[in-house]
């Protein structure tokens, strides 16, 4: 039902275990796309909104064999009205899956690709989320979970980790170091690897919450999509996903994509705009997205050109300001690289007459460090019950 | 459509605003139950596995009034087939609602009917996850938020109550001290309370967990349910749930309702089973049922006794074994006081051909702190190198 062709060079690839790259490119151009025949699927637009990502099989690379399958996706798309001020305000809320990110829809992807290929090890390198995704959905299999993270990673991500039990490697090093190193290890001894910008299926997998905006808003595109960019596959996901709804005929436009990156760590913003691969050193509090070599980033610039959307970058004060302000106007508590959405939304200039969804990808309480707990004033009783008194005088 | 009655004297009350408790009798016999004419009410097995909570609003006191409303409940029922050697082993996973706690129920009925009241400020009394359930889901209702918690709250729940930006007041007391002086202040003033023990209305919301159990499990009732107690609103509500649903022939039979407390807080169980009613002076790592004045006991023992339920207690070591034993196994990673559920099920003797249902009422991202992160150990880069290079000789 699909093939893997070059990103680059366009050749096309078997689907067999162990098929990630192009063997005529380098790691970086040579990453595969799953092509789909979308001249022989015929889908209708009857999805269950509230329905998991596997209803979606027919634009997948892996049927359902996990008895956890059926709850992975459909996070809720709430409508906030004009809230803001927009035509339509509406948030995707990816921090209500199981492990409470967006990388559970790549996660079982790669746990159900392990499972048809019959490979008993899974590894991945990960800011955090993508870990403690794997770790958790893969917990309950027989398959082993080898974890490789910067030694930085947030508390609330390492507790999913600890409790998951599976092998842990906090590395003291960047993710970009990680990520190189562990890829090394792992491929060497033939795991399956959940690394997203290496393994082709797991962007199938993140498309899903594309097609899921679609459908939760009555088969209507949004005119705009804001979310977090760090490697670069999510960004890439969405454009894709669209992409192929639109194909299908389940909606009636493009809605444009606006990938937000923190000032600290905005790569791959440099190489969209410039058209030179760079790599840099980058820092910010959006541990999610601080990424200095995006690996997925000729997918990201060929997906968001051909989308029309473009690049904002945000400072760190801007983050931690926009994670108080959606959580006091929408209920929405979302982890750093998830508030990114709001803070590019308020600099984006966009006209109020706009329709606008925010990708929020991972909940607040993975990471709870920007908040200023210590700076909470505390009281006796005495104190609470004068206060009422008077307040009433 | 539903009237109130006091659990204890029976006497019936009008629906109005300010009707919480019985005149006739103390704060403690004197709560109110919802009666339903349920001759009048005639339901089909059709509802919807991943909808929300108010598509029961036949057997709700509210109508759905603000944006978020069809996106709470509808957790997910997990059934992982004969796990633990059970002939079915489920778990119903609350974690994953908006505010990630099972308290999310109960705070949207409160928000509900502030609203049909015209009632312009909302306040609770909590040990955390009502707090930042009511915090957050209020957050972008023009209704204000006053919460009152003992200073001792678990850093993820505080961290979402300062987020949502409500009034909190951290108090140098225990639940049950900070549960009185609240209801005082809160009352006199004429705020609307979102205190689960005081509210009759708050025990519907929370027993919706019962009716989707049953609704995703194709209306067949498990043989047991377990579910961590506190207070004891939770497990009423789960035995009124499963007692409506089993009247309207929904279901089969009423599966027996197991409540789970900790060793250092039983003061429920104690009730239960001698008949007393006492208060006593509590401890246990598993915050949210850390209550030594039960509020809704009268309502608990009642509802546990007609359902032909028990308690079991568990010491707080078993917990701790239990949040990760669970992660293990399952995937999910619970809070404390939803991994004793686990616990108390290892412990319970209940024969292996029964089928089980687990409600975990809380995300273990709300409290990390019985995750030992501090014992991590990190590597360097030419560490794990090296690791992986003997590994392979």
């Amino acid at each position: 039902m699909y093939k893997l062709k070059c990103v680059t060079c366009q050749k096309e690839y078997k689907v067999e275990p162990g098929r990630y790259l192009c063997d005529e490119c380098d790691s970086i151009h040579g990453t595969l796309e799953v092509i789909y025949d979308l001249d022989k699927i015929n889908l209708k637009k009857d999805f269950d909104p509230n329905g998991s990502l596997f209803q979606f099989d027919k634009l997948l690379p892996t049927k359902s064999h996990t008895v956890i399958d059926e709850h992975i996706g459909g996070s809720p798309l709430i409508n906030y009205g004009n809230k803001f001020g927009y035509n339509h305000f509406m948030i995707k809320f990816d921090g209500m899956n199981m492990s409470a990110s967006y990388k559970d829809r790549a996660s079982i992807i790669a746990i159900n690709k392990a499972i048809e290929e019959g490979n008993k090890h899974i590894f991945c390198a990960s800011t955090g989320n993508a870990a403690s995704s794997l770790a958790l959905l893969n917990a309950h299999t027989d398959i082993e979970t080898s974890i490789f993270v910067p030694a930085s990673i947030p508390e609330g991500k390492l507790a999913q980790l600890l409790a998951a039990g599976a092998n842990i490697y906090p590395i003291q090093a960047s993710y970009d170091e990680v990520f190189d190193l562990s890829l090394s290890i792992g491929l060497k001894k033939g795991w399956y690897t959940r690394h997203s910008a290496v393994n082709p299926y797991l962007l199938e997998g993140k498309k899903t919450g594309a097609f899921e905006i679609i459908v939760q808003n009555n088969y209507i595109a949004p005119d705009y999509v804001f979310v977090g960019v760090g490697d670069g596959t999510i960004i890439s996901a969405l454009c894709k996903g669209f992409d192929e709804f639109y194909k299908l005929g389940l909606m009636d436009k493009l809605p444009k994509v606006i990938g937000v990156q923190a000032k600290g760590s905005s790569t791959l913003k440099k190489v969209f705009e410039s058209g030179q691969i760079i790599t840099e050193n980058v820092h910010t509090i959006a541990d999610s997205i601080s990424v200095g070599n995006p690996r997925d980033v000729i997918k990201a610039c060929k997906y968001l050109k051909a989308n029309g959307g473009y690049f904002i970058e945000v400072s760190d004060d801007e983050i931690v300001e926009a994670i108080g302000l959606m959580a006091r106007e929408t209920g929405v508590f979302a982890e750093p690289a998830g508030a990114v959405t709001l803070a590019g939304l308020l600099k984006s200039g966009i006209d109020k007459s706009q329709s606008i969804c925010l990708v929020v990808t991972g909940n607040g309480l993975k990471d709870t460090s920007n908040i200023k707990i210590a700076d909470v004033k505390t009281y006796t009783k005495a104190e609470v019950k004068r206060l009422f008194e008077e307040d009433n005088s």
